[in-house]
């Protein structure tokens, strides 16, 4: 059993965690911290938890973390690299949901993050938890940084052309739409049913965070600068992100089979048949990131069409599925529900 | 293993069953006949099955369903009576999600439902299957009819009042929503996105079909006969139904009590604490009844509100958890998935 | 022209409130003031005011609005009772869309909204501004009480009834479901597009302000003191209110008939036909009330079907249409826009 | 007084073209033909309408169109090329809301809409009825092909752009996403609510009829063939069209003082302030578009962010703005109400 501590947990990427790690048989749920609802059920907060988890968030003050094998941060930005350093030091693995460790150049996150960096000298540590590109140094990781919603359905979307060297690097575009359970569950106006109910619109047009982190991971994989196109957008559904990617092929390619090559041992990425268009529900609750590749009319532009759940393989399925290699479990475990569908 | 067919399957209730199933230890899936979508394979129907469920839809005439141990119908109304006794009659157990054997009068049935029923002698050999009240029934039944949606939420939800006799059985009210699934997945102009959302209104005011069914539930326990007013109405989500139901006492009773006792030993009906609100979404997609019991401004009006899941516990978990009972296995077997919040 | 004033207005009352009356014909809009967001224009923060409003909110302390015929308050419970004493001794009349002066005993106010009244002598002054009850009284009201959203659906849905004494006065009833604008645009977790999306509740059953309200209006038309049982929910729509009514007849009785003869001169009152079911979108953005009545098989229990939409009838176009009444102008103008469906 | 007849209308932009037309001073609504609905008051299909319009839906046997001045066909494509030989010869202009006249190249309309067309001859008389393009030849026009719905948001964000020559043409992307209204109202599956709600798709990647319509619409503005890439979503909302448009910029150019020159004149595109995101609500049920233009980090890419009504800008309300255009009428006259937010 690993003894798991989690640190936040009274957002959705938290509940969600709490979802997957209740029913997961190698999982022993130590504690759940919160200053805000130190004394709190956990299942008074979230009654879908009623009768599984019996824990009450405890105060960080009062909760002796080192004992665990593995911490998740499933906290604002900025509250993991304040804790990250002891928690390493008593020898505990830490998997942080938010985007602390995921940038390799300290200022610029700093930049984009609007803070200073506390622990710069851990960064180069922390390995990006991305399986599908990663997954050999998770396994050894101490400190993994959980990717963002949106990168992940961005990356995992242009993998396969991008690594095989298929398209002009400077026509990357990646217009991306995100259910409302992306922007968390703070109380602000903008995401307020009466707002984002029946209304689409794009956001953040000049610069979003997770720019910043697609182009690093873009970059990673084609071995020299990418700078994308990224426009975000929130569509009036709770969960899903669907990112639309269109990239100009510098050749002449067998789209179809080149993904399904990429992907074919992976367990959570599907690439759909020719000529599908995957939805945002076939994988609602699910790990799954499933993708279609288009060529419309024959002309030069692909068009990829990528889903994941922004909870799950975008946040809190991907984090369990990062603890489950790195723990040398069954990637799988826990991982394996079928996606919610009506 | 438990030798599974299933007829029917192409709408909502039969795709759920098909996500329980999918991962039920015990159930061994034999075939699923469909005449519409033969030769189509399911998860070509619905992608969030794929990887879990190869068997594509199956002609009824060409498929033996005499070799399972159990058969379900996720059919429309009047299927399963024309095909139940040639299924007994070769020792396999039927358990119909239509209403086929819901109504122990055959003339109230044939009246509501409007159709001459075919084999009106098998109706008294029928169990209604809500555990809660019928479980040593069920256990050896060879013809289980599953209960609607609105019934069970209705039913559980009255249940501890009127087997105890704490109400005026003249004064039932039950004020019930439903989400759009209910409505199933036929192409109808009411049940459009662009019709039901955004949009509130009660239907079937005069009379509708779930209310024989959930007289007659409440009848039987009251030992004679109830008339309840019963409203349904259409509400802009996808899964759940509310219940709002409302009795006069008859004198002072420890209502919360009450209620905690008579569930005290179910896995499924969870009585929330006094003075709780239960959401539809508590129980998205999970096989669980939450109910809380108020008593407004201490008065004598008793209003109990019950929420479920009309695709689980209103229908196909409900199945699940009656293959479960009759076949000795842990009732809880491929149910114990915790709702999906948010 | 009436010179119109306006306190408030940054919340979804308001908006509503500024579109009516940016293409009323008689309203010459001079003022909208605002401590939180003086010096923005009213179209920065309500994009679909652009070009037709090009007044900035302006700071309370800077505005004179005195020089005004009318001044509504679109503020939350509690500011117009400061304010109105020195704007009616200006000879300024006042339309208050909060709840100061809707309860005519001041205790009952009081314990209900958890505040010291701050000018008890004027609530006997106030009108109920319920044109259908008090139409004669608004004409030459100094100061009109705005009725709440839910008193407006569930009072003209049982007024009929109890104004003719057909129905047992203890046994009224009314289940009420509210889209989420009711709740204002108020940061709040419980009304996020994720937490009010796909999902429903009922909230408050212990006891919400607006039972005091419909207590106080149904007992004026029954001439005795009523107490009905109220139960709110939250539904997953914007607007609209659909009010559920129960009631037991007294003896025999023409429902249809009654209700259209009550309602033959109302301009705002829709009676359907026999058997409708009124939809909430049926009166989205517009003023009216739609109403139906039913007698379930014929027993002894009439249900009454009542929809607005909370922010018109339910909240600024009554409003608007007491100002027009107030002012002797014809009762309509600015409010004949059809209600948009789909 | 106009005389007007409408040939359909039962579907949405039927009853969005009624709504317009009951409250418009100088439209005298004259019959309203429909084979299916024959006999039925129009108030009784759009409950919104009751009160308004009296009429009830005719036999097109027995309605005599030809006594109009001008005749809207709200009917499926391949209908008004049926019929609009015969109206043109008596005398009688026409608007046609779906697609017969709206492409010039007939073996291209032939090869996308799967069918011979009628009346070729007649294609070329045929004037493209968007007025920020061509309000010249409408003024004038017989015969008005209104155009698509996404076509107006795709062709009105890139005008600007396109005209002054700004762009390289072969960078053309338009990624666009649409309510489920643009359906329209008939009974099919993929747009019930429990499949469009809470759910994100792409559909007709490879290839959509509005595709040839945006290529000849900005083919014509640039002087030369033009194939964009375009690709369309279902978003879960009813109402609105977001169209995200990119393109490679070919110089150095004051992108939002070229907008705001193109649309000075424009009573119905609303260029919003640099740095905006406009919101699909900002235009519900108001004829209005409005756009802002983005040039994320500087680089070579413009992003444009174009937002209509797909019922009213996207179709009636255009199609009303082309009447008025047509007899002279002041262009804003019934189309003059503002967005209904939230």
């Amino acid at each position: 059993m690993v003894k798991v501590g989690i640190v936040g947990a009274t957002g959705y990427t938290g509940v969600e965690l709490l979802r997957l790690l209740a029913r997961h048989p190698q999982a022993d749920l130590r504690a759940i911290t919160s200053r805000a609802e130190a004394g709190v059920p956990v299942a008074a907060l979230f009654p879908n938890l009623r009768g599984a988890i019996d824990l009450a968030f405890s105060d960080p003050k009062d909760t002796r973390l080192t004992g665990c094998d593995v911490v998740f941060f499933a906290t604002p930005n900025g509250v993991c690299m304040q804790q990250a350093r002891e928690l390493l030091d008593a020898g505990v693995r830490v998997i942080d949901l938010a985007a602390d460790f995921r940038i390799r150049d300290v200022p610029t996150w700093e930049s984009w993050y609007k803070m200073k960096h506390a622990c710069p000298e851990l960064v180069a540590d922390a390995v990006y938890g991305l399986p599908e590109l990663y997954r050999q140094k998770i396994r050894h990781a101490r400190l993994v940084a959980n990717p963002g919603c949106y990168p992940t359905a961005v990356q995992l979307g242009f993998l396969p052309l991008v690594e095989a060297g298929r398209v002009d690097l400077a026509s990357l575009i990646a217009d991306a739409k995100s259910g409302v359970s992306g922007a968390g569950r703070k109380a602000e106006v903008h995401t307020l049913f009466s707002e984002a109910g029946d209304n689409f619109k794009a956001y953040a047009v000049p610069g979003h965070r997770h720019l910043p982190e697609i182009a690093q991971g873009l970059s990673a994989m084609a071995g020299r600068d990418v700078a994308p196109v990224f426009v975000p957008h929130l569509t009036p559904m709770i969960r899903g992100i669907h990112a639309t990617l269109y990239a100009r092929l510098n050749g002449s390619v067998d789209l179809q089979g080149l993904y399904e090559q990429r992907y074919a041992a992976e367990p959570f990425v599907d690439v759909m048949p020719s000529g599908s268009h995957p939805e945002t529900r076939s994988v609602r609750a699910a790990n799954t990131c499933r993708i279609a590749v288009h060529r419309p009319q024959d002309r030069d532009t692909v068009v990829v069409l990528s889903v994941i759940d922004n909870l799950v393989k975008g946040a809190a399925g991907q984090a369990v599925q990062n603890m489950n290699i790195m723990f040398d479990l069954p990637e799988a475990i826990a991982l394996d529900a079928l996606a919610v569908l009506p």
